[in-house]
């Protein structure tokens, strides 16, 4: 990004059934969104006018046809495609799921030719969308695979009070837990760990690992996975210098608001540590994917066809994705700035190398 | 229950290392607490008095040594075994879990020989109570083995805005997936229906049920347990004039706050329900037993040794386990006196079969 360009902000704009625009065009309906960044929808002029004609948004977007003539002050709307798209509002169709899934891949390749700096998803059916070029389970994985670079992605849902991370994602219950490893819990801890550094600027973050089983086993009378994966990989991160506590039972930690004492929770599965997330989060919930280059956010929310097309949806969620993803971008470059020309010499003249040490322990982790 | 009778509620002390006698006491140093009903604490003089006198509770107990001599007004101490147990306030020790063990122990007899109404249980500690005559996962588990006469047992939670009952209990999560069968899922509802009718008096419970996966399996692409199991449930419970609705996604139905459109929620696994639950319930949850010829209940906490013997335990969520058994022994009590008798006359005059159908439905559903 150059000095006095004001940050990138792609949007694509998901299940063109769903509240995508409504959300999108409701975020930026407030000039002061203008100032802040310059957005640009990956969608369909003739999609988009369908929305806000439908829903009488008071909402002006430009229309072209490269990011690169992305115009700031303005709501640009870049077109991914030009055929016609049956618009049936509030209904899972092919052709939605079709349109959803070319303006994820024009993102896709316009952030590898860096056209963009932060990506922010409206939500996607994960069941219409399913095609030869979309065989995932959800955009985190996708983006993981598309733009990931060989890096591991790790969801996490945030709101003010409390950032929640997940060991497994989207995966059936039947498979969840031989996908609890040792190792796959230490790497989600690091992932987790490095982003609450650099994406949050969290100086020494303190991580909540929430156990498998009911309370978290019991001492092995429900599940043994707690002695055999979980404590050992808590113990060995601690070794190397990641805060990590627990295993806590997932209903009494929520229910105690012990969230309040950790930085960060690592929960082992999906509905674990979302369902109480979204019971905690209200409208204001953010899904960010960290551990990739990319720095893409998404509302918490789904497709919500039940209000699709109403008027009703609120766009608070996506709002604060894009807040999210503006901070995000801002804090990796500071804390990347002293990592790229370290100063040397105040160290070597301070004879204590404690801050050395921690800066190569960062390092090292992030490689 | 002779009409004159206050009703007789057993309580069994639980782990005598954790906040079980200290919730106790504090609910019953409130002298409106012995108006209600006639409390029976079902174990040990000796460690009642080393807690009492450690909390220095204003609290009075009368000793006594079988049920019958139970005194109305007064807090009654039934002796359930005479032994020295060593208190280690906040330690889990064999010692504490076999006291836990004989006070259950001679409950269940003294329930079979009708020596009390309803049984409240002070938090017992899963892991040292586990011995030959205890290898249950809970109480639940237990109770049902010793007095529920072949009845299967159904948990519940609740508070004021919400009862959550469970499909499986303490299950570890490798064996959640191949527990979820068609039948369970009927089962367990229809003995939640039953439940919300007669332990409740609600006339006509709409229960939500919640997928098995994330997104409750998105339409077969994260798991298929939905498609082959939850949704033909829900089908065939309709059928048979049982208000059921779903698969709901847990974390967008706790989310949405979607509970509210309902009487009861049956989740499929313990975390699912039980996590969001306490996120909600505070420190006013409540955990019931329905199904069974007992009415059980308990506080939704564990036995607290964090917190043990620092007299700082909130005693809100046992005294309203107290409350709901009250309430749920004499709804049984009002439900089931029409049935005893029914006004057969009334029926045949009006020439109107509709009552008659409904109450030939509830009896068959309670045989």
């Amino acid at each position: 990004m150059e000095e006095n360009k004001k940050i990138r902000v792609a949007i694509t704009h998901g299940d063109t059934n769903g509240i995508g625009y409504e959300i999108i065009f409701k975020t930026f309906s407030d000039p002061a969104m203008l100032e802040l960044c310059t957005p640009i929808i990956y969608g369909s002029p003739k999609v988009a006018t369908f929305h806000r004609k439908m829903l009488d948004l008071p909402v002006n977007f430009t229309i072209i046809n490269t990011a690169e003539d992305a115009h700031e002050g303005k709501l640009n709307l870049l077109t991914t495609f030009d055929e016609e798209v049956k618009v049936e509002i509030g209904q899972p169709s092919k052709e939605a799921g079709s349109a959803a899934l070319k303006a994820l891949e024009r993102a896709m390749t316009d952030f590898r030719n860096g056209l963009f700096d932060v990506l922010v998803t409206a939500p996607i059916n994960k069941n219409n969308i399913q095609s030869e070029a979309f065989h995932f389970a959800g955009h985190t994985e996708y983006i993981e695979t598309s733009v990931g670079e060989g890096n591991k992605a790790l969801m996490i849902l945030l709101n003010e009070k409390l950032r929640v991370a997940l060991v497994t994602t989207h995966l059936p219950i039947s498979e969840v837990a031989k996908s609890i490893t040792k190792e796959r819990i230490e790497e989600k801890a690091t992932i987790f760990y490095n982003s609450l550094k650099r994406d949050f600027r969290i100086s020494n973050p303190r991580i909540a690992v929430l156990g498998l089983n009911p309370h978290a086993g019991d001492g092995g009378v429900i599940g043994n996975e707690e002695q055999e994966f979980i404590k050992p990989a808590i113990e060995e991160l601690s070794e190397n210098g990641i805060q990590a506590f627990g295993p806590y039972p997932a209903d009494g930690f929520f229910g105690s608001e012990s969230y309040n004492e950790f930085d960060g929770v690592l929960a082992m599965y999906h509905d674990q540590g979302l369902a109480p997330f979204k019971t905690i989060a209200e409208d204001d919930g953010v899904n960010f994917t960290a551990g990739l280059p990319i720095v893409r956010t998404s509302p918490a929310h789904g497709t919500a066809y039940d209000i699709a097309g109403k008027g009703t949806a609120d766009e608070n969620s996506f709002r604060q994705a894009v807040y999210l993803a503006i901070d995000v971008f801002r804090n990796r470059i500071e804390y990347d700035e002293p990592l790229a020309n370290p100063l040397k010499k105040l160290y070597h003249e301070h004879r204590d190398e404690s801050e050395k040490v921690r800066f190569a322990i960062q390092k090292k982790r992030e490689e």
